[in-house]
């Protein structure tokens, strides 16, 4: 397959989100008109996107809902489930533990960790946090393969570290600093900061949507 | 100004990242290639990105990184202070009042809003959390520009009205479902599960980095 950017997986992410709802709507056919609009993207854009991975649509007819959700659902790894683990048990990592979203995608978190011996051993749903020196033997024990750095940010390579020495095979990184991650270990980041920087930004410009 | 895309302001979003770090260093230029470098784009994409605004740099030299990260602060409209609501206390909301890089970036959160009556009167930090009924008159009191939506989805279209009536200019959604503003307000979504999807992408594809 050849190389798909970010920005791609992005608005795949998007159009599956679309074609979501349209199935709990019921729709069957969605044209590449309805998912730009729905994403904010160009139909132009939507078709090129959709190319890279084959012919899902028909001239004049459109998608069929359910098959190209399946399609992009397959295509973004999501026909199976993750086992992830958070590290760190503080308000981020708590929040990311509650977002609801993450187990409808796929994402189950099976594992946190935290430093703090007031936290190690409280319950957070159907787990117990654990301290950060179990890490490398649960992440084995529980078939982890991504780890999400939710410490601050002088903490956050340490966690980095010890997750790849686990044998965890992708980072989702919060902690607003750029981490160093072993070849064979896929890095991603998140800084929250940036969406509110975009929005500044069109605020600024006068731009709207 | 040209229409600047998405892409580019996340990018700029991620130079300005690198700036900061290079200023704390003690670092007086940069080269395209080590912004290219340190954000994971071409140093060809650095120089494209920066032409849009006028030229920075100078051939051969590279960029002054103070004046660089002035222009590009106030390109993204950081120059100024921005003054935020975070409506919904719960674990997204909390999370993202503890968040300092908004603070950091310039983004005050100067009010919190919640349904939940057991939540109403709380303190949060230095602020107490207001019931949904006084939206309207403390967002116009405090001159809110920016509402950050962080209640569960069936609420969340209800929290845009609200934030939107107040006059609010800026809505940051971090609910999973697509909500309708008005013309003259400027919506951005955040879903944190797009970032593990990417992740899963790249996992699954056995891609690198």
């Amino acid at each position: 397959m050849e190389r798909i950017s970010a920005s791609t997986i992005r608005r795949l992410s998007g159009y599956l989100r679309v074609l979501d709802d349209l199935v709990q709507q019921g729709g069957d056919i969605a044209s590449s008109m309805e998912l730009a609009e729905r994403t904010g993207v160009s139909p132009a854009q939507v078709r090129k996107d959709l190319s890279h991975f084959g012919n899902f649509g028909r001239r004049g007819y459109g998608y069929e809902v359910g098959s190209l959700r399946s399609e992009i659902r397959a295509i973004l790894g999501l026909s199976r489930r993750w086992r992830v683990a958070i590290v760190g048990a503080g308000n981020v990592g708590t929040a990311l533990f509650a977002y609801k979203e993450f187990h409808e995608r796929g994402f189950d978190v099976v594992a946190v960790f935290d430093t703090a011996p007031e936290r190690i051993g409280q319950r957070l749903g159907e787990l117990t946090i654990e301290p950060m020196e179990r890490l490398g033997e649960i992440c084995r024990e529980r078939a982890i393969e991504i780890g999400v750095i939710a410490v601050p940010s002088r903490a956050a390579q340490e966690a980095a570290d010890a997750v790849a020495r686990a044998g965890v095979k992708g980072v989702l990184n919060f902690a607003p600093r750029k981490l160093a991650v072993p070849r064979g270990v896929t890095l991603r980041d998140v800084n929250l900061a940036v969406e509110l920087e975009s929005l500044a930004f069109a605020l600024r410009a006068g731009a709207k949507g």
